[in-house]
């Protein structure tokens, strides 16, 4: 078991794996046994046909999409959760199970200094609650907001059909806003507007309400706004200080999406960053990304959860008791009906890390990315990309897509570290995320001369 | 860490806590720490705040909802995963994570006898997914279908707009179906009509073609049909033999939820009840509730996911690979975006439980169940509400509802088993269901006797 470990945690192989798709299937039978095997040949397997193909998230040499969250207190607040194995749909089906998740909710909000009405212990309507994904959240805030406005459009006109008013709803997010947005519209069965975002790539109040007004002119109903606090491209902020007057002004549900730049939160020096908080309807961050709670741990606040609970209430007698009402039950907060015991890995890492360790955490990640944009300014052959915002470097080769594609495309084959690239407009770029608990400043310059290296062979070609 | 793991096995305790809504939050402080507490208080906590408050679904004296699966093979695996930590959205974010999903369904499949059309190894369109839970899969299911419903009506009556269409489309399911079946119409904004059960809580293909001809001749587009195999409330199971067809007539989706009995389908001598399989488009059972693979893990075959895949395929260029099309990239077949390495609790439940004994697990709560049967008829005061099926037996005593809702406050009143209890037109049951995996012989005489001491009591008074 421990070699198991040990052998994940070897960082010293490449960061990206060489197999090829459909490589597994010839290493194991082609059926399931039908008597045991034995422990030792299952976990030798682990290192024969899993490791060959395991992509390194947690390798300080990997710096592809966003950070995910890995520590022991995670892993064995999850052992936990696997033993102790209750499905918390309501409170009567495992009443610790919700309760800690409602206090725990309550502890992270005010971390990151949460209006209180987001809060349970406000004594108000407002609360949190553990959704898988932050694109569960996206849907899930899109789907209490149509609801609440649907309500109110029949209020105010009887004579329109349901169906009229889904056919007009219209939702909106700024074109930089992460492709599960736009799948929630997808998904929700509504029009999704991508709204221009301004010059550094941030969505403006001026911008919405010039949509919202033109669709209103055209007589359809704008419902649902989501302002991304730290997009996946560059790590920008909306304007969540002009979108939330904006999305009040004219009755429509301001969701904050601030999954992976949330956790920096926590950080009394990164809040200004979202100011207007007090504006939004609901507020999401995933400390499963940034909060080194493992996935999946997505938190989400909503200041009047009745609008999703209500919409989705379906209450067959198998599944009433007789507490109902007076704590909440989840399965009416979320997609899924079963839950797993998850507030026990955020009450673990909240205690044997503290708060004063969890900023420390993020600071690095933000200080390393600040070493990185620095090396990458003192060689002219390159340019920062956009504002270095959070663990994100947003940079390129001065010069073509195309010579940023090779770069891209030789950093990558040498193996030694691994990046994704984006673009806006027409300009392609490379992104370079601090992804990693163990990463040191060694690691941002190793980091650092692959990228030169893979420029000088790039160049030089 | 032995010793959390073995109070939270210890079952000599009531299975259903006696604290109320509101119990925990005073025994924690009202936020996290500035600086780390230490895990020998964190690990007490867990006795001393989660215990009191959790129920205990591994208890041979729990017998409420269905089972939820449970093992060490499982946990193992969930450590593996937690340690690895990747997250599995496309092929390249970590080839092993996909590949042996992709194997594993295939395994599963071919121990279900499913048609190879489902399966990936045949080399056709079809393959399997881990979804987190049933609800989910019936949603993706209904979201393809609703996908390929629009393409050919569109092609076949072009003046038509997409609202038009979405507002004609209708689904289908069973009066008996399960809340989340209902609840996916309400989340995809579509019709989900309810057809009547026959007297044995079935849904039969005369009654489902009836409802069909009656939309159509309303103008209305049936698209979707839920067929469940081992309902909630009694175990019952749709004829899907006759669905099938019907659907196929129509050309409405068939999709078959057998979330707790599908697990059955192992032994051979259950495999009558699925008959029809192959004129299904999609089909779901969780090993997670009756094949000891801790949740989530929720198995989903569909015979074309191109139609869910491309429904929702949004594809920004920083989750763009080069292998994209010659594997699957999972993000596209599920709701969320982000997904856990799930395939490997599976891999080692199969491997080191085995076929056989897997096989002997369900027979042996079947088994159970009929055992319960036997003492439920062998007292005159008692009846069995309908056919025993699976670990599933719906009982009562002859007599009122009243004083059989008597009885059932009475049974968790006293707290050493619980039942939960469901109702079919007027008349009010109770449900034992079979659920740990340490229920031995004697269990169940345990709990006859814990029903028939409430029924003295409730019938002295």
């Amino acid at each position: 078991m421990l070699k198991a470990f040990c052998f994940i945690l070897n960082f010293k192989t490449r960061v990206l794996p060489t197999v090829t798709p459909g490589y597994l299937r010839p290493l194991i039978p082609d059926s399931a046994p039908e008597k045991p095997d034995n422990w030792t040949d299952v976990m030798s397997d682990i290192e024969r046909v899993i490791m060959p193909g395991v992509t390194h998230w947690h390798s300080p040499k990997f710096h592809a999409y966003f950070p995910t969250a890995n520590s022991y207190p995670a892993i064995v607040a999850d052992m936990l959760s696997g033993a102790i194995a209750c499905i918390g749909f309501t409170w009567i089906a495992s009443p610790a199970c919700t309760e800690l998740e409602v206090v725990m909710l309550d502890w992270l909000g005010k971390m990151l200094d949460l209006p209180s009405e987001f809060l349970a212990s406000s004594g108000g309507k407002g609360g949190g609650v553990i959704q898988g994904t932050a694109s569960e959240a996206t849907l899930v805030a899109l789907l209490g907001a149509k609801a609440k406005t649907m309500q109110r459009i029949k209020m105010e006109q009887p004579e329109l059909s349901d169906d009229v008013i889904v056919s007009k709803l219209v939702a909106y997010c700024s074109e930089q806003a992460h492709s599960s947005v736009e799948r929630a519209g997808l998904l929700g069965g509504v029009h999704m507007r991508k709204v221009k975002a301004d010059s550094s790539h941030k969505l403006r109040g001026e911008a919405l309400e010039d949509a919202i007004k033109k669709d209103l002119a055209a007589g359809l109903i704008p419902f649902y706004v989501v302002a991304t606090l730290g997009t996946t491209s560059t790590c920008a902020f909306d304007r969540l200080d002009e979108i939330g007057p904006v999305g009040n002004r004219y009755k429509v549900w301001v969701h904050v999406d601030a999954a992976y730049a949330g956790s920096a939160f926590i950080c009394p020096e990164y809040r200004y960053l979202m100011k207007g908080i007090e504006l939004a309807e609901s507020f999401n961050f995933n400390p499963h990304k940034w909060m080194l709670v493992n996935f999946d741990c997505s938190a989400m606040w909503l200041k009047d959860p009745n609008w999703v609970v209500d919409a989705f209430n379906v209450d067959p007698l198998y599944l009433k008791h007789d507490q109902q009402g007076s704590a909440p039950d989840y399965r009416h907060w979320q997609i899924p009906l079963g839950r797993r015991f998850r507030a026990l890995k955020l009450w673990f890492v909240l205690r044997l890390y503290g708060v004063e360790n969890l900023q420390t955490h993020i600071q690095r990640h933000i200080g390393f990315a600040k070493d990185f944009e620095k090396l990458c300014m003192a060689d002219s052959r390159f340019e920062i990309f956009t504002e270095v915002q959070m663990g994100l470097v947003c940079f390129r080769l001065k010069g073509t897509n195309e010579v940023n594609e090779s770069l891209l495309k030789k950093i990558n084959g040498r193996g030694n570290i691994h990046l994704v690239p984006s673009k806006i407009g027409d300009t392609f770029f490379l992104r370079m995320a601090v992804c990693s608990r163990f990463t040191k400043s060694e690691d941002m310059q190793y980091s650092w001369e692959e990228v030169s290296k893979s420029a000088d062979e790039v160049l030089s070609a």
